[in-house]
């Protein structure tokens, strides 16, 4: 190819080009970030989270992970809000997003604001005159809890990708040894979560039935789907093919934050929503003066970039690939779950010495990451239906069905889209009249375009259209 | 922060760490690539397309494009299907998508199956018993027409970054030569096109209304949106970051295979649909057996990464962003069109020697990327109301309302979702009502999910539901 483009004889000595080069000013800000870290050094927000601003809770048992992994001891950083009650009653553990840190509202320890500041607090939506709000830093995370930052006691070094896949429901048995070990608490009031919270709450609810009275899950889902893990693929793979990334292997050196504010611009994306931007931007540019260029231009390009360079440094890396992989993981299917269940009795049996044939793992145990041979078209596609599978569901959610459930959704999320919630509760509802009740435990919600255009992010922005069915529901 | 991890005083030599570590193939395998690509020299297939398999009209006038630059020559690669008749009056030209070549159907000349192979053809949906059609691929492309790996008559470089902003329109005008010097064609019976080139059947019949019976616009929109932006943002800002682009000068080198790779997978996701996803892949893992992993390991997984592994070297990354950014900025409004007219025009004068002053120009000559102070939230949005915007975008179209448009838009599309064909279709009614019709000259057809499944890609999938309304349009 070279040989055909340069050797065409065309070359005219000291002659100028048809138009200027174009110049690339984003990419010379990132070379400027990499050169600020590599002069003073990475020093990024998560990593300051200690004892003088969240509290700890310290497990010296392991835990066993549905995948095959375990962790030999781990912490779990948490804060709460409110008084518990003499009967342990009146206790809510609030569940969060991919990337929240415990901080949901300002303590005496850290008074900053925290990302559910306006939401909590005495006579607030989330009333802490009634209620002992609990919110913790998920496993596998990064402000304050073990994850893959965090050093694995066996040998000392840092986990990095030695630490292994974790799922949704093993970071809510990690949130319950806190509750019921450092609490000691029987039974939460409340489990809920938005998001990633909205996967936890219902996953709390399944693992520990007897143990929790209301559920409230907020823009989540009971099960993936594939718009959602494609889209969470994007983002991995733009980070682990950032050259600093390493394999996991940055810490103490340049953080791979190009990738991670890649990431976060597509993440950014199926945050908010279209009708939203077509509001606020339009396909306006942000200097229409100026001739358009490759770089950001247009205003909802310069939106993107902005909201992945203000993210890319506040988040360990690793922790965002585990937590998304969590995500696309999350399945409340019974045949899923119960195959989780046999797995970590299994991991377990072998931590305790019992001879555990490799043949009868439910995981292979290859600590490898599964390529296949590229997929032939309409060759390797799934094997069960969507009926099969929608069964396999809601027998998973059978467990939930007779508690009190409430199931919010917004119409203007493309993440989790409302069809998801609407057939979480509708899946509930059909098991709660299988077990002969009417079905009217589960009450579903749903936000209409007029009522939020602001997409995933609605329980951030929309508190009132949040709130008021939230606080009622906790009241009653 | 290395401090903090790796001095905790835990480590116990020569013991295991807890679990194994994960490995990366999907990394390994892109390591692989460009080792061999080293080895064995980047050939990619767009750089074959020559005279023996397409046919090339040249241009030895410049062409003065919308913002602000120029090409002082330049070439248009086509191919042809049918007769066209003594009165010349039955030539279609079709318009082609961002990353389609002119081979929409086989020929004597290139035997290999086109991209529309089963619809072009004697007593297919574009019949060539009736039709001369005419395939163009578009400038800035990389199959033969000229684009940033073309060399720059005025300095013998290739154009690589030197190469202009260009538009759909600036497409469209380097067509309108070949059909008009070349064929001697004053009339097309139709311009028709997908997606892209259903941006470009409008832009030509704007720019050459009289020279136009008949406009086709399947999956296509008169203005781009904020959604669609973001997510081309994406895939540019991925390609643009991998160090192989190196700001557009990689031929002869490594090409930027990763990036490539990437852009195709996040580009793949707006082709095609949750719903067909969700009847095809579900959740489930390509391999249930294995412990789940970081590089691909749902089905959904392993297919974005088969798309972008077949297509990274298919096309030049640099004809990928131009042509992804004229996407971006395609507009039908009357203050756009009247902007652009009014700069190319002072791109001619001062070709032409004339006197323009820079302070006059529309576009600053700054040939640089315009990337301004990071947004700030809520402070910078449109300057234009939504409803000024629909106006502008009415009077803009109003050229065309006069017309035959037969406007063609699939539910389940994202990327052009069918809102947009029914903006632009009401718009066109409007205007059609305005002059004095009844708007019945326009005709709009929306395939529901019922129909289709495939999204954006229904074009290429479902040739029925496309072609039984267009072939009927077509001849009546």
């Amino acid at each position: 190819m070279a040989q055909r483009l340069f050797s065409v004889g065309l070359a005219r000595h000291f002659s100028r080009p048809s138009n200027p080069q174009l110049s690339f000013p984003c990419l010379e800000k990132l070379e400027q970030r990499s050169q600020s870290l590599v002069e003073n050094g990475p020093e990024p927000a998560y990593a300051k989270i200690t004892e003088d601003k969240v509290d700890i809770f310290r497990s010296t048992d392991p835990i066993f992970l549905d995948y095959g992994g375990y962790l030999p001891q781990f912490q779990v950083a948490y804060e709460t809000w409110g008084t518990l009650d003499a009967s342990r009653s009146n206790a809510v553990l609030l569940q969060t997003g991919l990337s929240a840190s415990s901080h949901a509202h300002s303590t005496a320890k850290n008074p900053a604001r925290g990302w559910w500041e306006d939401f909590i607090g005495p006579g607030k939506y989330l009333d802490t005159d009634k209620y002992f709000v609990i919110c913790t830093n998920v496993i596998g995370g990064c402000f304050g809890s073990t994850g893959p930052s965090s050093v694995d006691p066996s040998d000392g070094q840092v986990y990095a990708t030695r630490f292994p896949i974790i799922s949704i429901s093993d970071m809510v048995r990690a949130q319950h040894r806190l509750v019921k070990q450092h609490f000691k608490i029987d039974r939460l009031h409340a489990v809920m979560g938005s998001s990633m919270g909205g996967m936890q709450c219902l996953a709390y609810a399944h693992e520990f039935t007897d143990e929790v009275a209301k559920v409230v899950s907020i823009s989540g889902c009971a099960r993936s789907h594939p718009y959602s893990i494609a889209m969470r693929h994007c983002q991995r793979q733009v980070l682990m093919t950032d050259p600093n990334w390493n394999k996991g292997f940055y810490y103490g050196s340049l953080p791979p934050h190009t990738g991670m504010k890649l990431a976060r611009e597509i993440a950014t994306i199926t945050y908010r929503s279209g009708p939203e931007w077509e509001s606020r931007f339009g396909v306006e540019r942000a200097d229409p003066s100026k001739q358009p260029a490759l770089c950001p231009d247009f205003l909802i390009e310069t939106y993107l970039d902005h909201a992945g360079e203000k993210w890319c440094l506040e988040y360990d890396p690793n922790s965002f690939l585990y937590i998304s992989k969590a995500m696309d993981l999350f399945d409340m299917s019974l045949s899923a779950r119960a195959k989780a269940a046999r797995s970590r009795r299994q991991t377990e049996a072998r931590y305790n010495g019992e001879y555990v044939p490799d043949s009868e793992l439910e995981y292979r145990p290859v600590g490898q990451c599964s390529f296949d041979e590229p997929m032939r078209e309409n060759k390797r596609t799934r094997r069960m239906t969507p009926e099969e599978a929608a069964e396999d569901l809601k027998r998973g959610l059978a467990t939930l069905a007779a508690k009190d459930v409430l199931v919010i959704g917004v119409e203007s999320d493309i993440l989790f889209p409302a069809w998801q919630q609407r057939e979480m509760a509708d899946l509930l509802r059909q098991g709660a009249r299988e077990r002969g009740g009417d079905g009217s435990n589960i009450r579903h919600v749903e936000l209409s375009k007029e009522d939020s255009l602001y997409g995933h992010d609605t329980f951030l922005l929309a508190l009132d259209h949040i709130g008021v069915p939230v606080s009622d529901f906790l009241e009653n």
